[in-house]
């Protein structure tokens, strides 16, 4: 079985960036397998590749997880490989963009801090570690190496944390935020599954929605086709998270909903 | 040989849609090569990724064709996997996006419906079948998998298929078709070589092209350097098909051409 | 160890003429790694591809090096196959975009005509000459056959080769013309880091700068965050050459700066 990187990051793909740590992970372990699960995640945020990652890592085979949105390249922050427990790894910028996967994935065993790792490429530039720092460790822990080879340890408690807004209960409903908006304008909120226990939003009903001081109705569906076209829905996305969608329409367009929003949610 | 899966979906690629059936993939296949047709597919546009799949599948190798353009995920669709001639297998939903694919390979030996594939991830989403159902059945048909265990038995003459739009004759001229419009604003015609016999459209001469009760000419041209930066040219693009477009511009633009208007092109 | 092509195109990822060339050499050379450096390039602008793959090239493995942007297919420029010092060889068309790699990693040692190569795609293509000439020779030389076989011999003097404008010293500054521009808005320069000995130009320094008749100051840093947001900045990329940028904003949409335009740069 192949070694597997699995990237993440926000360069793109309309520059060389990704290509260019794919050369460089090629050049030092031939044999990795690196999926790529996404790199359009919104620019210089950590967040949204933290959620990315922490939802996408559990289908993922075991092995080295690379993840890139590092605003602060170049600056004081620190880069890290953390090992998790069966036979993880995950390389990238302490800024929170690793900490909700480490958590989703047992929590990190061990931390080793890998700016001035003897396996990057010198020169390192100033803001382009991917290719100098992140992907040489990753595949080199790909390839075999040990990972308290990759730099100096550090104490995992110590790592930078992303914390989530949580819902809040209001009467019946919710006050829930905008966490995330994909590319069909589909709205994610920070409510899962188990968060909905108690209120009175229940699938098959209708909810109303409240944004930005104005008031809309949307049918709490199993899925798009439950409704007609440019009809708004609200429904369990795939990870079992709530999300707000427009039936073949672009929902954060048509509210006018941006990341961080509140919407507040009550059975109509 | 590695085990191939192609891929072609309207996922897109700034979300982590794709990256995600990557993953489960490798998960359940590790040593699939996995080639990526097309993600940029126009959203939820069955028909125009089954033409793509039908004019790509031919140079790609014997394998599993795993194609998602499912705009009724979660509905009452079939989800299918085909047994083609000359070990070719295609996943997806069954609306059509398969079927010129399949029929250009040689048609459907054997059908098996996978909406409730004892090979789906559990719990199965309403939304992301690609994840759950469609990735996990292309990976285990690749790792060696009878197909016939993929879920059950179907009469192979009950699949949806995509009636495509045939050019009419005018005259000396024809009515088509514009089925495809590409990133580039080239305008592809419902109009293959064949269909030129009698006609009198020739390469070389002069074509007047009527879009929306407005009249131009065109040169009919081998490729785009035989007209000047900026001249519209009619040509057959790489599938022998007719397309129209501007050296170094965007035809659909320019014309005001949009999918499924029609076109009438006679000799100047 | 596989073989590996990497591979740059200007046919961007929307459409599906990557994909369909990466299932062309997957069928001729099932065992090569394929190493997507970008396919972004900006439309047919061989400059900006050759700039590409002269900086990317030094971070992959030894192999082939599929190159395409080609705004003149099917017309009279020549299609070559170049054999380069340890085992590099370079595929593409003829209109230098091979030519500052080519170079860089040392020079052709021989080169082959390929566009009546006898290992294309018939027919060919008067427009698809990656599926049809390219891809196939990359993919015949990842897998072992003869470079010599690919076509008939040329001399390599007498490629076509792109010129970079040179910056001018003007007092104890430059002018320096804007090269590319990434999809961040940064503006690469035509300066590298020799370039600007005897300048009065020094980084942690105030530096004027100016376009289009409008002087600005930007701090010559060492990476963005030692400016403010939204602040300006000169620094050295990560191939050392001189860019402009924005921190966490778009230099060129903001300075209008585009393509080819000279910027007078001297110390404040």
């Amino acid at each position: 079985m192949p070694p597997t990187i699995t990237f993440l990051s926000d360069y793109g793909v309309a520059d060389e960036f990704v290509g260019v740590c794919h050369a460089v992970i090629a050049r030092i372990c031939p044999t990795a397998k690196v999926i790529d699960i996404s790199h359009g995640v919104p620019r210089h945020d950590p967040r949204a590749g933290a959620l990315i990652l922490r939802d996408a890592l559990p289908f993922a085979p075991a092995g080295v997880h690379l993840a890139i949105v590092d605003p602060d390249v170049g600056a004081q922050r620190r880069a890290v490989a953390l090992e998790l427990p069966d036979d993880q790894v995950l390389v990238g910028p302490d800024n929170g963009l690793l900490s909700l996967a480490a958590e989703r994935l047992g929590g990190a065993l061990a931390a080793v801090e890998i700016s001035r790792s003897p396996w990057r490429l010198e020169p390192v530039s100033a803001t382009f570690h991917g290719r100098d720092i992140f992907a040489p460790v990753a595949a080199r822990i790909a390839a075999g190496e040990a990972l308290a080879d990759a730099g100096e340890p550090m104490d995992p408690n110590s790592l930078v944390t992303i914390e989530l807004p949580t819902p809040e209960r209001a009467g019946d409903g919710l006050v829930a935020t905008a966490v995330a908006v994909d590319r069909f304008g589909n709205v994610r909120l920070n409510v899962d599954h188990g968060q909905l226990a108690g209120t009175g939003l229940r699938m098959g009903r209708t909810v109303e929605i409240e944004v930005d001081g104005r008031t809309r109705r949307a049918h709490y569906a199993l899925t798009f086709s439950d409704v007609g076209d440019g009809e708004l829905l609200l429904y369990e996305d795939a990870t079992r998270t709530l999300a707000l969608a427009i039936n073949r329409g672009h929902a954060a367009r048509r509210l006018g909903v941006e990341l961080d929003d509140e919407l507040r949610l009550r059975p109509a």
